[in-house]
């Protein structure tokens, strides 16, 4: 029997997707929409001290095409905390209007492939930083769930560890390729959601995010044992952008 | 012609997940709310009376991320019972608000695999905890149906007995492994509802979830034979923090 | 070329699974929703008639879990009937909050595996009852469609005639040992509906719905042959019962 | 490489399958609701003369089952007058209630295995009859959309020419029996919809659409090569009886 | 490891398909439906505006069928503007009309195959041409998504680079014999969106796009490796069509 490999795990993750119902803010004032896009940005500004505190990492992401509008990303030390965090979203005035469109739990998971001796995973700062990563720069987003395939005789869980070992190698090398221009976070859903992994990835030119993904689709590790959900593509908004975003609506004209 | 090993059964399970409809209970007063939830903490107290006489059993668990806000979880002697619990839910005022997000029904089952001769079942103190069992300790729970493959060569109701048996107590070796940080109800869902199991994880530590779900990936009996459902995470919340729950909403303050 | 069994075929079949809208039926008074429970009751009092002069067959279910609420099960010689009787359905004033959930068009089939020479169908009365089949006594109901499957080395409709039949016999001799608790009502439905069989099933013991289909998953027609859709369970209710269902909903005590 | 079967090509068809929203209609008065008919029947008169001065086909199908109530079946030259006539419908006041339940867009198409030298297509009336079709006798409908498999060693669009042509001989077999009770218009639908092939069965007696069917299943062309979508039956409807269909409505007697 | 084909990528593209509120727009008096139409107008004047300064490139489609009623394609030089253009109609009063019915992110691709030595790909006029398109004359439309396959011996990922290029080269052939009745633009979507490529067809003879794709079908690369989503066809309309497309409502005649 294979045995699995050891991972270590930090923050526990929630991508939070919503579609914005333009329809239901029309119907109210644009002072009345001032006002409950100034009580988001409170929340949100809550959620954002976790970045300066270390005690969590919170971003907002405008997403391109009809399946969301808008990633509420947030990592934190207990899934408790991620349901709160949605839940007080969905309690705010402004939640009545971000409706759910898709969602993620999985949490911050470094391979046991690289793991090395006489390290204090509690204490060392780099594998800290990983397990409790902050936003990296870039400001475009992807983000996407898989599975390793278990189909016949491309089965992932079945191979021999060294085998599986040299896979992950080689597929690690692509991914190093890419370090100065792509920034990965994978997050492990076992157990939590339903795929096995998430993988977020950052960038300042989404093009790379095409690359990564095409060059990682030839090597065999993808080729062979990949199954792939949905993919999510944005940018990163600030506070003021999202007031933008929110304003820019006109007043009222056309009535029911 | 491989036969069908022997189960037991007890209890039949409603797991019943809900999404909260805060735009609807915004529109109502404070007052009206707590109202509302006064009668959800009455009907919701009948369940649990459950819990102390021995007829069932009965938790709140508040769910993370989109696919669903609360968990209802009903153990009862019969299905019957279990359709009462959902429709009488349905039919109180706060049940407008608390919209249907997916079910699962199923009834407690012990495998075969661990009979043993000279126990009347109907009498013995282990087999009737295990058969009715009540809530275990762990406040995390992680909910998953899943099906064993019929697939090509991969098809495990095709597979000599023996080797079955082999395979699930290399299986349950995993399980037992974790027995101390995570405690499980395997629920048999054949002819009740569209996977073939339900399984229903408990656990202080919601990272165990992913370990064990992980680690048993690796297991043969998972990796060929496996497919999995969507998974659902959360911790259990009691009366006074279902109240606080609903309470949290401010009192309406933009209107259509 | 293998050649298709002769099939018997008797009365049309419409499982009409709906959802109530509890949340609208709250909005109307308390006398308004009796009136539209009397006259849904008077429809269905139309419709119970068949039961009495034979011209047909119906029965309403509770449903357990939240893919549905109620079954409402018609058998009539012609599907323009069963396109009627749901049509009033929808006509009817409670129609408007028995919102459809599921469904799905059949016809009682009897197996040309059965048949038996010198016997006139159109006249046995033994085959007449099969084929035009009053309701089982077992208040308990198990729905699900299902398909032989066509896939690689696994494809029924590729195999010799003769392997078919000796399948078939073996299957049929696990359906006898239930014959005593579990009546079962098999409707064909290609060219009708989206799966290729459907599979009621009757019983006074929930239980027995979950111990023959999973014996079943062990015989090589299942296990190799069988998809399976989704399961619907619930219990028979009478016309006292609906009268019951509906009228416990207390009168509207929150406005929106 | 296989080369791919010549076809002839005539009308484009649309298959638009609606749902009432009875709900919606009630809302509304008598009057209100007979004066929409009206305004209905005078559309789909427009659509109707189509079948006389031959420019176009139409009919009406009361559908059975959930899954769709009417299917308005529009044959014409261009897609562009399917979308109108799609567009029309939307913009009527009865559009409004006749919510999109699923729909087919595919073009008449007779096979090559059919031509014949010395025929001019154009002119030749019989191929004209069979491009630009009239509404078969048969008042029952069948339709479904189908693909040919293309799955490991069952993939139709790898098979030499000889072996297509000589299964495709067999299964015609089949449906030249059912000559004399079911008429079959066959669409293809490569790059105009989501399956190969729509199949629209027209026959007098609703049973014969399942016995083809199944009879066709266990010819190798469906055994091995055939995957099919959803399935929608029902029986044609004339303006008379959709007058009746929207008139039976009682006035509205509750209120929200 | 079989190495990934080089691609020359261009300009970003949305394919933004929407569904059409008109019981939404009938509440709506004329006259602020045609205030309405007016506002997008000089929204989608804006758009059109990169047309003729080669900006970006943009068009209006109509779509056959109930899966969508107008497509909005937008090319531009990044994902952020496609966001905004999504957002900027959403944003829209008519948006509130303009229900999100499907999406697709991807980015111009002209495949490594084509690659030529000596060319300087930021000023060969042929190569940005083809990565900066302008809308191709044809008047009809065809899109769909497709992935390669990657399932069991049918893994295009897995195949050695010189196999790979034969089969394109054979494929592509194929596409040069339409090449005056069709014109194609093919983008990339790995990492963008949740198939790998989106196929975009022009012509003014609808009935090319099923000949096109019927006879790649028997080309070995879609035979064996070519897996499709949806398909959307429709045809361009301009400014004025779109004015009239809205403004042929009826003023509301009934009300609720």
């Amino acid at each position: 029997m294979p045995t699995a490999p050891q991972t270590l795990d930090g923050w526990f993750v929630l991508h939070d997707f919503r579609k914005i119902d333009w329809h239901g803010l029309r119907q109210l004032t644009a002072s009345d929409r001032e006002a409950m896009a100034g009580q988001l940005e409170s929340l949100l500004a809550e959620y954002e001290q976790g970045n300066r505190d270390k005690s969590g990492t919170f971003g907002v992401f405008a997403i391109a095409g009809n399946k969301a509008d808008l990633l509420f990303l947030h990592m934190r030390p207990t899934v408790a905390q991620l349901e709160q965090a949605k839940t007080r979203l969905n309690q705010s005035a402004m939640g009545d209007y971000l409706l759910p469109a898709y969602s993620y739990v999985s949490v911050v998971e470094l391979g046991g492939y690289l793991a090395k001796p006489n390290v204090d995973v509690d204490t060392d700062p780099y594998l800290q930083s990983r397990l409790k990563p902050a936003l990296p720069q870039g400001r475009q987003i992807c983000f996407y769930p898989m599975s390793k395939r278990r189909l016949g005789g491309d089965n992932w869980y079945m191979l021999p560890e060294g085998h599986r070992a040299d896979l992950m190698r080689s597929h690690g090398a692509i991914g190093r390729k890419y370090a100065d221009t792509v920034k990965q976070i994978v997050t492990g859903s076992m157990g939590l959601d339903d795929w096995e992994w998430g993988v977020t990835l950052f960038s300042d030119d989404m093009l790379q995010f095409k690359k990564i993904v095409y060059e990682m689709r030839f090597d065999e590790t993808s080729a062979r044992f990949a199954e792939f959900g949905p993919f999510y593509v944005g940018h990163r908004i600030d506070m003021a952008g999202l007031r933008a975003y929110f304003s820019s609506l006109p007043d009222r004209a056309f009535n029911h």
